[in-house]
């Protein structure tokens, strides 16, 4: 995609060279050749050391760009990132891809969709009504149960089991909003990575990343209706109890116990064996590890409880 | 359908001129030939001022009937109703209607049941999977992912997108009570109706109504797990994040905002530009515009915010 | 499987003769040849008085053995018990079963797969993407909506309605740990059992039992999104509004409601009648009949609404 293309589809002029972009990424992982953007002064020191040359910016960053960068000035940053995405969506489904590869002892239920360009591993089990999406990946002995929908360019790792109902890859929730109130898309153009030794349960939603991955990192177990929202990361050996929800970009170290119908709100830290009890409302970071969370707002499960106990007394 | 044939159903006498009934509806909604139904004396006035010609009532709402109703007295109107219902059900799939027709330019894989008398405009993409119900119609331009399912007679707009799992008008749930307990079905004989311009993400649900259309309107955007109950009605560009609940029948004005977990009552109307923090518990309706609320039970945020410090220091 | 091949599997000794086992089960249940297990000594009353004799059990528990079982002490008894389980669980599908037997009068989209050794009642309409698993039964009249996935063993009472996006029978959540932290998977070897007349909204997950039944019972109607855990019991005529998760082995009584949002723990014991209000959290057992209760932690309703009128006055 020319530079010069996303200036005309976003009616703005292009300052400096014209490059052929590969993608769009955030400031912080942007490689050259791959369309960021920032808007504010806080950005001013990450936006010089970028390492990537081509820029959607607000007019008061200019003077902070890297040597060399071809950049748009824009009104409204966030709406023109928006706009840009739909620039570099791939398509629904990749017909010119050859066909999928199926691994020796693997069984496709006829009435499994694979679409061109997937690659099964050997002893996979596909049942069903499952949708298997273009260029999708699933490693050895994994179970894809019936009615499963993997989105392309997922990755499923080995010995996975994929219960039924469950969406792999839906598009993030991302927005940005005009003036007038109107939502604009942004497109989630990034992949669901789910490593090895995973169960997820019947009807979760593990939605894909605006860019790079949302990552369920090894022996990962979810129960029932779990959401995970784009970007996020969830470290090794983590339980998930049914109808919990984790807000975009959080990511949960090693071994973290969430109990049923918990929430975590977007852009969190938290540290390896942490535990949290039936119904948390996460709202920060929590840096020590191996605690114990409750309520919400969130207290240690020490002080919820006691708390408790001084609430009922009010009555 | 005549009713005599209802008042044989029932197991109750006709009184007045047989009808050929159309349909049912709700008091204050229903026309002539629709079959509609009151109880109480709270409903006098307005089954006095009825456009209806049919109904199922109390015996002490006689002397407020409108002059040449035909009319049949219940010991359980609300038995009675549900009783009723169940004839005007439609079937479940209208073998009888013609072919789909489908638009130039639209995609419908192999695998996907697309029911007679459906309606599919032009550059529409349905998925493998996806159910398409007898006469539903999808406008220009909308994209429905694999394993959708949209039930007979609803309708979604153009540039929408309805991700996998996601189920359009399943029965509302309602149901009327016998003396002993048991739950006698309400048939849902209404429909879903999606303007333009609505993303719906991964496996949400959005039930039937019971009589006439739950309806979201245009620009909305869905995240996951959301539940919206029959008969509700979303304003234009609404925004609902993850697992969140709408009762029956509650009414959202333009662009509310509301956050992951949060549920609504039945029968709320909520003013346009309202904004809902994360877990919000709302079960009065709201009148004034543009404020922010949070907690369960719900208060203004800043309130909240104060109030929980306030149990903070219980401790 | 012999109890010798068992031993082998878990890389222990058996003591005692070797038995041909026919399935596992919980101590309290387990019947000659059925593998059970134990661990503590406030298990020794329970396992002198079993009526299995195939035993996994820690040391301590030998001497409470019944006569003349066959045992294997273990280091770690859950986790052999869960690496055990693995060898009893049925093939994901049965291809050696007859062909399906389908009723008079039923119909059977041909986008439906079912698979051998199921048996569909007279009546019975199975819609498109449905998907039903090795020897099911679904008795007459029931009707199974579009997507609906119910997996192996299970079975739908007559006169039921199934909505789409519901799954029936997948896994439970149940594991063992090791003690480096990894989770090892105790295969979910029930089924699910629902009786008649019973209406399941959309995108629900009733899960399959780790031994014996899932049970949902007479007349009971569940909404949206409901999770039924493992070897749940829920009694006739129940009523379950949307986004309410049900712990393992709970059992409530009949004729109980539960408002939207609400959650019970695992292994508790509900009576009959009992109502919860919206988001109630249950996490204790109720012995006494026709309650209402609200909150969490729970409470009686008016002493829940009275707490709330004390809260707001800290403010």
């Amino acid at each position: 995609m020319l530079f010069s293309k996303v200036a005309h589809h976003l009616d703005y002029d292009l300052v400096g060279d014209d490059l052929e972009l590969n993608s769009m990424n955030e400031l912080a992982l942007a490689l050259p050749f791959e369309l960021t953007f920032a808007v504010g002064k806080k950005y001013s020191t990450s936006l010089s050391s970028s390492n990537s040359n081509a820029f959607l910016i607000s007019s008061d960053l200019v003077e902070h760009l890297p040597k060399n960068a071809s950049y748009i000035i824009c009104d409204n940053v966030s709406l023109s990132m928006a706009q840009a995405t739909k620039l570099f969506a791939p398509k629904l489904i990749d017909f010119q891809s050859p066909h999928a590869e199926i691994g020796d002892e693997s069984y496709i239920d006829t009435m499994a969709r694979i679409e061109n360009g997937a690659k099964i591993g050997s002893n996979v089990t596909v049942m069903a009504g499952a949708y298997i999406g273009s260029n999708v990946t699933i490693k050895n002995n994994t179970i894809i149960y019936p009615n499963v929908t993997i989105y392309r360019d997922c990755v499923v790792g080995a010995n996975c089991i994929i219960h039924s109902g469950t969406i792999i890859g839906a598009d993030g929730f991302g927005f940005s909003h005009t003036a007038t109130g109107e939502h604009i898309k942004i497109y989630q153009n990034g992949n669901v990575v789910i490593e090895d030794d995973v169960e997820i349960g019947a009807n979760c939603a593990i939605d894909r990343a605006v860019f790079n991955s949302t990552l369920i990192k090894k022996g990962s177990k979810l129960d029932n209706f779990i959401h995970i929202a784009h970007n996020c990361e969830i470290g090794e050996h983590s339980i998930f109890v049914a109808q919990t929800g984790i807000g975009g970009s959080t990511k949960l170290g090693r071994n973290c116990v969430v109990s049923g119908q918990s929430a975590f709100s977007d852009h969190l830290d938290i540290a390896p064996f942490s535990t949290f009890t039936a119904r948390s409302g996460v709202t920060k970071s929590i840096k020590e590890s191996g605690g114990t969370y409750s309520g919400y707002p969130l207290m240690e499960h020490r002080e919820w409880r006691r708390l408790q106990g001084k609430i009922a007394k009010l009555n």
